[in-house]
């Protein structure tokens, strides 16, 4: 069986191996969905208690109380000093990129005045307080709390606390490291459901967020989803995807390994290449039976690539452009002479990789932009994580007493027209006023 | 029984008869939530044929092919001709000045370059297409075509589409009217979680759009609750709610009409009324009492005001403004001498209106902002309707052969550290590179 598949968009049936490429079953487990729910009922009704209980259970963590759960400030810090110095360097350095980046995403108030007087505008103004769920064990990625903290503090949240499960009593002390260097306010050592309930609803010991971001397995997934209303999330992510174009100049080992850092994360992510010359998708399939064996999560990149992977031959660099704004990928990389005139012709994708040096995995950790991107083709509706994530707007309208005067009228008309007639007296009282302007 | 309720502040369980207040049971009807997965899943298979005997189950329209449904531009342009000249006027007034306002929330793409090259920025695009569904018979508002088309046109959708139903056949044309008004490109008569799944999934005549927005029933609001990811969706709009802080300097005549002017929404939606003054809201409920039997509406009102409504008597407009920020309102009217020192307190309303003559009606019609607002507290954590909701981002990451170099051994480093061997060499490939710079 070969370790991925061959596709041609000159072969009749291109476009039904295309969409079955694609498919991804997202439906849900209904019994995950029935414990999740449950958790989420109990912890609203019995608070601390509940989440004591789940940790318990769940995470093989006994405590007393939930202040009990929380981990000090100067356990991070530890953690950050005890840090070998090339690691520390290295999260400082993205760090400081990432916020660097971040920072043109600010969005400002603005008003505007009309010439009677009219002021109108939008009030732009960060979130109160917001909770980043962090998994335990081995998806602890250091990167993601990063990702997720560095934007909500640069958007100006005040409060910014997060939650990770410690199984059996383990801290990740580079994800606490972390925490320190991506300004994180507090910590608690609770995960699952039950964690995202006490952030959604608020317990006895913590009180409640604003919006919860942050990825989790799926009851976490479920979790959000069902407190969403109640506090924002962020998108539920799918499984990773990239997205290569090459016009067959770089090479073939290099577009090989970007294929395996999708692959290795996971046997659901997806890697698929678009290129016009035949001849290098041979190069990167002999490239890719090479360097499969000498990968140490080998396994998990042959069940990425042999399942949901694929090389297609394309016929221009045209039509692979159409076929990326199809497939709405996560992460596109372009890697060809002059990249910028196929990213014009880009409209939908999560994130895009211009030229060969533009590795993914360069966004991934330390390019300055969000690694947590739109998956599953949502890139058409919705974007990275950003700054505008952690703030909202409010609008701002303040009518002039002359501009009562033409407005009300306005109104009125249409407010008779959809029957309401409450609307319509209450801009006609504004005519004609019996009190002074405001 | 009074016809509102009276509140202060000073009594000892004034926090639990606020949160009392605005409790309200938001949970999903298990009969409505299953009838519209089937529905959903039907539309999904079977396409046209759904569609077309769902409307004629459900609306009474029997039609032998879904471009039957469509409605020609013809008509609606007939619709605008027939309307009489001063409400043709007022709509063509709002619609420009929610165009000339929404012009402002337009992002634009930046980028900005490194000192060794690489480029970093967010490319901003417009969706494809929306789809906007705009309920039919009573609730069918002209406004909300406006609201809801013009920030997608500003955005530069290219096609957004409209569905809307037509019970026996019944077209509205004031509906029809605001859609040739808001630059609406296709319409077509059919409603319900059908529509919603013709728009997201698409059939053999309808292509599937990225995502719909605009109001609807409790079919239609499950039905974009459960298409949501497939297409992006705008919030699911509770009840209504204005919150008026007042001085007592405002006629309380006024005051009693803006409080109308949300009850007459429906039973379900919220007045309150905050102010230091007791004797002033002594006035306003002596005005409410005077006018409601005056109101067209006076039942919605009455049992609205009854229910859901309150005069909270404060300590001070500062303790108001703190109440405003945990109530987190649709509407906020601050209806005060120097309204501006309020609202800068204020940060959580989906729309502040300063002064006694910004009455929310002028805002809902034709002010300029979007009447589309969070509601039931999500103030805290979203924003308006606005054209950012019809557009989207992809970073922009264009790493220089040099900067690879310095950025490689930052992402090799910290993907060791997450055990990421693919994504390290993926990054260690592009130093000392071998090929010239692309």
């Amino acid at each position: 069986m070969p370790s991925i598949k061959r596709l041609s968009t000159l072969s009749d049936d291109f476009q039904s191996s295309l969409r079955t490429l694609l498919a991804f079953d997202a439906s849900q487990d209904e019994s995950i969905e029935h414990a999740t729910a449950a958790i989420l009922h109990d912890v609203r009704q019995r608070g601390d208690a509940a989440v004591l209980d789940y940790t318990r259970r769940y995470d093989r963590v006994a405590a007393a109380s939930v202040p009990e759960l929380e981990i000090d400030r100067r356990e991070w810090q530890a953690a950050l000093d005890a840090l070998p110095s090339d690691q520390r360097a290295a999260l400082e350095t993205a760090a400081e990129r990432v916020r660097r980046y971040h920072e043109h995403q600010r969005s400002q108030t603005w008003t505007y005045t009309e010439p009677d007087g009219t002021v109108l505008g939008q009030k732009v103004t960060p979130l109160d307080r917001v909770g980043l769920y962090v998994p335990g064990g081995k998806a602890a990625y250091p990167s993601s709390v990063l990702m997720n903290a560095i934007p909500a503090k640069v958007a100006g949240v005040p409060e910014v606390v997060m939650v990770t499960p410690t199984p059996d009593g383990v801290r990740n002390p580079i994800v606490l490291a972390a925490a320190a260097i991506g300004g994180v306010d507090r910590v608690w050592g609770m995960g699952g459901a039950q964690a995202v309930g006490a952030l959604a609803y608020g317990t006895q010991s913590i009180d409640p967020v604003d919006k919860i971001v942050g990825p989790g397995n799926a009851y976490v997934a479920a979790a959000k989803r069902r407190v969403f209303g109640t506090v924002g999330i962020d998108m539920i992510a799918g499984p990773s995807e990239i997205l290569v174009i090459c016009d067959g100049t770089t090479p073939a080992d290099w577009i090989a390994m970007d294929l395996f850092s999708q692959a290795e994360h996971d046997e659901l992510a997806q890697a698929i290449l678009l290129c016009p010359d035949a001849g290098y998708l041979d190069e990167v399939q002999a490239a890719i039976d090479r360097l499969l064996p000498t990968m140490p999560r080998a396994d998990i990149i042959r069940a990425s690539l042999g399942g949901r992977g694929a090389l297609i031959h394309v016929r221009s660099l045209d039509e692979a452009c159409e076929i990326a704004n199809y497939i709405a990928p996560e992460h596109l990389e372009i890697s060809t002479e002059q990249p910028g005139q196929w990213a014009d012709k880009i409209r939908h994708a999560g994130a895009i990789f211009l030229g060969r040096y533009s590795s993914e995995s360069l966004g991934d950790y330390c390019a300055g932009p969000n690694h947590v991107l739109p998956t599953s083709r949502t890139a058409r509706f919705s974007s990275p994580l950003g700054v505008y994530d952690f703030q909202k707007r409010s609008s701002l309208i303040h009518i002039s007493e002359s501009g009562a005067q033409t407005l009300g009228r306005v109104a009125a008309k249409l407010a008779y027209g959809e029957g309401l007639q409450a609307h319509a007296a209450s801009a006609e009282y504004r005519l004609n006023p019996t009190v002074s302007t405001a």
